[in-house]
C-alpha cells in the first residue's frame, strides 16, 4: 500500500487557544476539482519527531472526500491490530479521527464525544480483545470508532438512517456491542453484572465499562460503583473526563460551566492528585516485569508530577474503587501501556482509570464550537459548516414551548424551570437566558430533578420539570411517590413524546401516556399542535392543586397560527373540542395524532366519506360529553394516539365500558403504537412502520366499514 | 403532678455486652393484677448524676402500662419545649422513649428506628421551629417521637390503622410533616427545593433533611448531594448513621454486615475522623459568644478525640457539603450544642451532620435483635416478646416465593437472586442461606439491582430480581431500556402487589400491571394461588428468550396443595384456564382478583346464578383464545384485577375491539383499582373501599343483569 501524498487530520493541541489568527491556504483535492477554503491553522503545533503521520498531521487539512486511510484499511475487525507496534496505534488512531469527521460529515450525528475516544478506543481494541472481554460504551454515543474497529465500517454511511447502523450500541448489531445503550450511566451496573457472572460462570475474561463524567452525576452510576466496591469483582471503570459541559445540548448561547459538586472534585484531582496508584501499579509490576523498570520508572515520574501533598483518598477511593489516574487520554503510549499493566496484574477488585480526554479532539472546529459538536447535522468537513435542513417556516415544538414558558414566567415569577442536563434539549436555556436564577439544571439526575421540583412546590412556586419522554421513566417512582401521590402542582412537560427518528427506540417516547394516566391525580393532557402546546403550558401553569403533564413530539409545528407573545390561554381541564363534524365515524386523537386523524378525514372526504374528527386534548380527565356524543352519534369510533397500549384508548374504553356505551354496537378501534420496538430511521418511516400514517387510519375506517377496496387503494 | 414511684425505661450502654447473664425479677404492675416476668437485668449500667428520671433508669423496667410521662405530658408542640433548660430533655428524652416503646407495643410498627432518633427529635425540635423550619425525616419510619412531639400524641394509638396515623409522615396529616415519605433517600432532593424555594421566596428558614445511612447507597442521595454542594443553598443535612443492616428486613437468620463500600467508608469516618470541622465551627462561634468559650473548648476536645492525622477530605466533601461529624447522636448536650451553632452561624451552604446512632436504642430487647426491632408486630414490653397473629396453616406468599426459587436453583446452578436491600421483605434470605454466592444484596439501589440483573443475563446466568410492585418504579427505566428493549430473559418477582394494608398508599402496588405489561417484549403473570406461584416462578426459570414478570400479594396464601417439594412446573405461556363453567356472565380474574371472583361466584350460585370463572393467568401474551370463548358465549365479560386502569383488563379490552368481540351486544365491566389512592388499614378494609371484595363483584353482576334488588343485598 502506497502511502499517501496528501494531509492527514491534525491532532491540535488541547492548550490551542480560543481566539488564533485565522489563516487562509487552498488547495486541490485528489481525484476531485472542488476547491476547499481551510480557515484554520493552528498557532501552536505539538511537533512530533516520527514518520509521514506528523508531517501531514501538522498541516491540518481536512478532507471532504473520503481521506486516505492505508493503516485503517488494513484493519477489518481488532484481531487485525494485535500485531501492529505501539508506535503504529497513533498512525491509526489519526486515521480513525479522520474517517470518523468525514463519515460523520455525511450522516450527521454524535461527533465531539467519538473524537475524544479514538486513541482511547484503539488502546483498548488493542489491549482488549472483545467480543471475548467485554467492553461497555455508556450511553453509546461515543461508540463509532469502535465500531469502525469491529466490522462496520463498511456500514458507516448508513448511520442513524433506515435499515442502517443505529447511533448507539446495539446488542443485535455486533457481537462486539456487549451491552445496548443509549440512555446515560447504565454501564458499571451492567458491567458489574458481567463481571459477576464471569466469575460465576468460571471465565476469566476482562470487562470494562467507559462512562463520561456527565454520565457520573446519575445516581446509577453511584449505586453500581457502591456496590462493585463491595463485591469486588475484577472489572475496570474508565472515566473519560472530557469536563462535559453538563450535557451535550445544553448550549444554546455559548458554553455552560460543568453542573454539579462532582465536577469540581474531578478538576482537583486532576490538579492535585499524586497518583500514587501507579506507583503502586509499579510495585506489583516490579515482579512480574523484572528489567524494563527503566521504562516504568519514567512512566511514573510523567504521572507523579506535582506529586507533592497527599490530598487523601477520592470519592471512588471512598467507594472502594481502586483509583488510577490521571491519564492523558490522547496518548496512546501511556494508555496502552497502563490498560496493559492493569490487564496483567489484575489488581484484585474493581479498578478506575481516570483518563481525561478532549471532546471533539483534533477537528479545530469542534474543538472550538461551545457544544464541542457534540450532536451535529450533516458538514462541510473544510469549514466546519453545518447543513442546516431548509428551515420551514415553523419551529420545533420544543422552541415554541420555551417561548410558551417564558412568557407565562414573565408574568408570573413564582414560575421556575428544572431540567436534567438537557438545557438544549428541553430548550430551557431559552428560560435560564431570561430568568438565570429560575432555571435549574440538576445534572443526569432525572430522579432528584422530579422530588427537587417537588420541594419547590412545596413552597409554593410552580416548578415546571421538561425531561423526555423515554428520559421521564428514569424518575417514575418521584412522578408517583413524591408528586402524585402528595397531589403536588409540579408540571412535567414531556418533550420527544412518540416517534423520534434517528436516536431509535431508546429514545422513542411510547409508554409516557400510559404510565402517567394511570396516576390518580395527575392531569395529562398533550396538544395537537403548536398554538394547542401554548395553551397548554399556560394551562399547567394555572392548575394549582395537582401535578399535570403534556407531552409534546419531536419536530415542527404545523404551522398555525399563535397567540400574541407566544401567550397561552388556559384550556378548560378536561375538555376536549371536536374539529370538524361528520357522520357515521369519529376519530378521535390524542396529541399529535390529531393531525393524522385530519388528513385521514381529508382523503376520506375526497372519497366522499365525511367524518368526524375530535381532538381530545385531555387524556385525563377525560371529555365524558364528548366521548357519549360520539358513542352515541356514530357507528365507529377511533382512538388514535402515537403511544403505547394502556394509554388514552384505554382510558377511554374504560369509561365507555362502564358507561354503558359499549354494550350496543358501536365499533370502537383503538389505533397505538404497535407492541414492538420501532428502529431508528426518519420518523415518517417509524410512522409507516407503526401504522399511524393518516392512510392506515384511513384504511381502517374503510376496513371497519367492509369497503376493502377503498381500504387496499388508501394504502397504496 | 405526682412523681411516680415506679421504674422508667433504662437507656442501656451501647457497649452493653450481647451475651449477658440473664436475670429475673418479678413485680406486680401498678393498676394491674398481672404478673410480668422480665428477663433482663443490664450488667453494664452507665451511672448518671441527676434526678428521679436515672435513679429509675438504672432499673431497667419496663411498663406493659402507659408509663407516667410527666414531663412529656406538659408538651404538645414543639413550641413547649422552648423553655426547658437543656438539662431537662434527656428526661424528656427518656420519657417520649418510654412511651414509644409503649404506643408501639399496642400497635405495632417501626420500633428500632424511632428508638434511635429519640435524642435527636427532641434536640431537632427544641433548636429548631416547625412548622417554619422544615424537618424531613427520610422514609419516614423514625417519624413516630416526631409525631408525639407535634400534637399527634393522643392518636398514637391508631397508628397505622384505619383512619388512624399513618406510620410515614405525611402533608396532609399535620403541618409538622412537611413532606410525605415511605420510599428511602427522598429528602435531600425535596430539602434542597424548599431552600431554593425559601431563597426565592425571601424567607429565611431553616430546612432539615434526616437521612439514615441506609438510605445513603440509593442514586437520588447522591444526586441531591451533587445538586445541594453545586446550588449552596443553606440547608443541613443530617445523616443518621446508625450502621443500618442493609434494610430492616434484610435479616431473616441473624444480623448481616451492611452491603455497600459506602459503609465501610462511614466506618473509617467513624474512627479515624479529625473533626477538625468542629473547629472551624468553634473559630466562628469564638466571635459571637465570647466568654462561653470555656464549655466550647470541652466540646472540642471531646470531638477531636483521635485526632492525629488528616485523613482527607470525606465522600460528603467531594460532593461539595460541610462535613461536622461524628456527633453522639444519644448525647442531647451534644446536640443541641452543635444543632444551634450550625443554625446560628449560618454556615454558607449545604452541611451535613454525620450523627451517630444505635437502632433500637434504651430498649435492650431490641438493641439484642438481629434486626433491632425494625419493625414489630404488637409486642409485650417487659419481655419483648412479639404477639405473632395466630398462624393460620398457610405462609406468606413471600415464603412460597422463596421457597420455590430455592427449588428451582438447586435444579438449575444458573439461577441467581438480586434485591434491593430487602432479604427479608422479599424472603431472599431463605435463597441466600441456601446459595450464598448466588444472592446479591444491592443496597437500596433498584435502578443498578436492575441492570445488574442484566448485565448476569448476559453472560447466560437466569436472575431473578425480586423487588415489591411500588419500588419497582424506582427502576423502571432500566427494565423498560436495559432489559425489555435488549430482550434480556431476565425475571422480576413483584412482591407487594395490589394492596399492602398498614403501610398505606406509598407502598401499594397499584400499577405494575400498567407499566410492566405496555413493554413489547415482557411476559405478564400473576397467580391466583400459592400452587400457581410456585409454577410462574418454574415458568419464569423456564423463559429464556425474554424478560418476564409475575406479581404476587402481601400477605398468606390460600391454602392449596402445592407441588412436592415445591418445584412448580412452567406453565404455557398465554395460556389461561377456566376454573368453573357457567353461562351468561364470565368472571375474568387475573392474579388474586381470581380468589374473589370464586368467592363471588360461590355467593352467586347459591342465588341461584352459576357464572362462569376464569383465571387469566397472563397479561402478557393473552390467552386470544380463551377471551373469544368466553366474549362469544355469554352476555357480560368482567374483567377483576387489584391493578389500576391500563393494566389487565385494558389489555383484554384492546384485543377484544381489535379481533371485533366488542362490536355487538357483549357487555363489558373493567373492576380495577379505584383511580384515587387508598389509605393504611387492613387489607380487607382496603378492598373493600376499592370496591374489590367479592360481595362487589357479585353486586356488580346482579347489576348489569338488571336485578338491582339482589345487587344491594349482596352489598349487605
Amino acid at each position: 500500500m502506497a502511502l499517501p501524498t496528501f494531509a492527514f487530520p491534525g491532532t491540535s493541541n488541547s492548550a490551542y487557544p480560543q481566539n488564533h489568527a485565522a489563516a487562509f491556504c487552498s488547495y486541490w483535492l485528489h481525484g476531485s476539482d472542488l476547491q476547499f477554503h481551510l480557515h484554520f491553522k493552528p498557532t501552536q503545533v505539538k511537533k512530533r519527531s516520527s514518520g509521514i503521520q506528523a508531517v501531514v498531521k501538522e498541516k491540518g487539512l481536512y478532507y471532504s472526500q473520503r481521506p486516505p486511510t492505508p493503516l485503517l484499511d488494513t484493519i477489518n475487525y481488532p484481531i487485525h491490530m494485535k500485531n501492529l507496534p505501539v508506535k503504529e496505534l497513533e498512525q491509526l488512531a489519526d486515521e480513525l479521527r479522520s474517517d470518523t469527521i468525514f463519515n460523520v460529515s455525511k450522516t450527521g450525528g454524535h461527533l465531539g464525544s467519538n473524537l475524544g475516544v479514538v486513541e482511547l478506543t484503539v488502546a483498548l481494541h488493542y489491549v482488549f480483545n472483545t467480543p471475548q472481554d467485554k467492553i461497555l460504551w455508556d450511553v453509546g454515543h461515543q461508540s463509532y470508532p469502535h465500531k469502525v474497529l469491529t466490522g462496520r465500517r463498511e456500514k458507516m454511511s448508513t448511520l442513524r438512517q433506515t435499515n442502517g447502523l443505529s447511533g448507539f450500541t446495539k446488542r443485535s448489531e455486533s457481537d462486539h456491542d456487549c451491552f445496548g445503550t443509549g440512555h446515560s450511566s447504565t454501564t458499571i451496573s451492567a458491567g458489574l453484572g458481567m463481571a459477576v457472572g464471569r466469575d460465576l460462570k468460571g471465565r476469566n475474561n476482562n470487562v470494562v465499562a467507559v462512562i463520561g463524567d456527565g454520565a457520573m452525576t446519575a445516581g446509577q452510576a453511584y449505586e453500581a460503583m457502591n456496590n462493585a466496591g463491595y463485591l469486588d469483582s475484577n472489572m475496570i471503570i474508565i472515566l473519560n473526563d472530557n469536563k462535559q459541559v453538563s450535557l451535550p445540548t445544553a448550549t444554546l448561547d455559548g458554553p455552560t460551566a460543568p453542573v454539579g459538586a462532582l465536577s469540581s472534585a474531578l478538576s482537583r484531582l486532576q490538579s492535585t492528585r499524586p497518583l500514587r496508584e501507579l506507583r503502586e501499579v509499579a510495585k506489583g509490576v516490579t515482579k512480574q516485569i523484572g528489567g524494563s523498570m527503566h521504562k516504568l520508572a519514567a512512566k511514573v515520574d510523567e504521572y507523579a508530577r506535582g506529586l507533592i501533598s497527599s490530598s487523601g483518598s477520592t470519592l471512588f477511593e471512598e467507594l472502594g474503587l481502586y483509583y488510577i489516574g490521571p491519564v492523558d487520554g490522547h496518548n496512546i503510549d501511556d494508555l496502552t501501556f497502563i490498560l496493559k499493566e492493569v490487564k496483567s496484574s489484575r489488581i484484585n477488585g474493581p479498578v478506575l482509570i481516570h483518563v481525561v480526554t478532549e471532546k471533539g479532539r483534533g477537528y479545530p472546529y469542534a474543538e472550538e464550537a461551545a457544544d464541542k459538536y457534540h450532536g451535529v447535522a450533516k458538514f462541510e468537513p473544510a469549514t466546519g459548516k453545518q447543513l442546516k435542513a431548509a428551515s420551514g417556516k415553523t419551529q420545533a415544538y420544543t422552541t415554541y414551548f420555551a417561548k410558551a414558558l417564558v412568557a407565562e414566567a414573565e408574568a408570573d415569577k413564582d414560575i421556575v424551570a428544572i431540567h436534567a442536563a438537557m438545557g438544549g434539549g428541553t430548550g430551557l436555556n431559552l428560560f435560564q437566558h431570561h430568568f438565570p436564577t429560575r432555571c435549574f439544571d440538576v445534572g443526569i439526575a432525572e430522579q432528584h430533578a422530579v422530588t427537587f421540583a417537588a420541594g419547590l412546590a412545596c413552597e409554593g412556586l410552580k416548578p415546571f420539570c421538561a425531561i423526555y419522554s423515554s428520559f421521564m421513566q428514569r424518575a417514575y417512582d418521584q412522578v408517583v411517590h413524591d408528586v402524585d401521590l402528595q397531589k403536588l402542582p409540579v408540571r412535567f412537560a414531556l418533550d420527544r413524546a412518540g416517534l423520534v427518528g434517528a436516536d431509535g427506540p431508546t429514545h422513542c417516547g411510547s409508554f409516557d401516556v400510559t404510565f402517567m394516566a394511570c396516576l390518580p391525580n395527575m392531569v395529562v393532557m398533550a396538544p395537537s399542535d403548536e398554538a394547542e402546546l401554548l395553551h397548554m403550558v399556560a394551562t399547567a401553569a394555572a392548575i394549582e392543586d395537582r401535578p399535570s403533564c403534556f407531552r409534546y413530539p419531536r419536530g415542527n409545528g404545523v404551522g398555525v397560527d399563535l397567540p400574541p407573545g407566544n401567550k397561552g390561554t388556559p384550556l378548560e381541564v378536561g375538555k376536549g373540542r371536536i374539529l370538524i363534524e361528520g357522520e357515521r365515524v369519529a376519530l378521535l386523537g390524542y396529541g399529535t395524532a390529531v393531525q393524522s386523524c385530519l388528513s385521514a378525514a381529508a382523503s376520506l372526504e375526497a372519497q366522499g366519506l365525511r367524518v368526524t374528527v375530535a381532538d381530545a386534548r385531555f387524556c385525563k380527565p377525560l371529555d365524558h360529553a364528548l366521548i357519549r356524543s360520539l358513542a352515541n352519534s356514530h357507528q365507529v369510533l377511533i382512538t388514535v394516539e402515537e403511544g403505547s397500549v394502556g394509554g388514552f384508548g384505554s382510558h377511554v374504553a374504560h369509561f365507555m365500558a362502564l358507561d354503558g356505551l359499549l354494550d350496543g354496537n358501536l365499533k370502537w378501534r383503538p389505533i397505538v403504537l404497535p407492541d414492538r420496538y420501532i428502529e431508528h430511521g426518519s420518523q415518517e418511516y417509524q410512522l409507516t412502520q407503526a401504522g399511524l400514517t393518516p392512510s392506515h387510519i384511513a384504511a381502517t375506517v374503510f376496513n371497519i366499514l367492509g369497503q376493502t377496496r377503498k381500504a387496499l387503494e388508501a394504502m397504496a
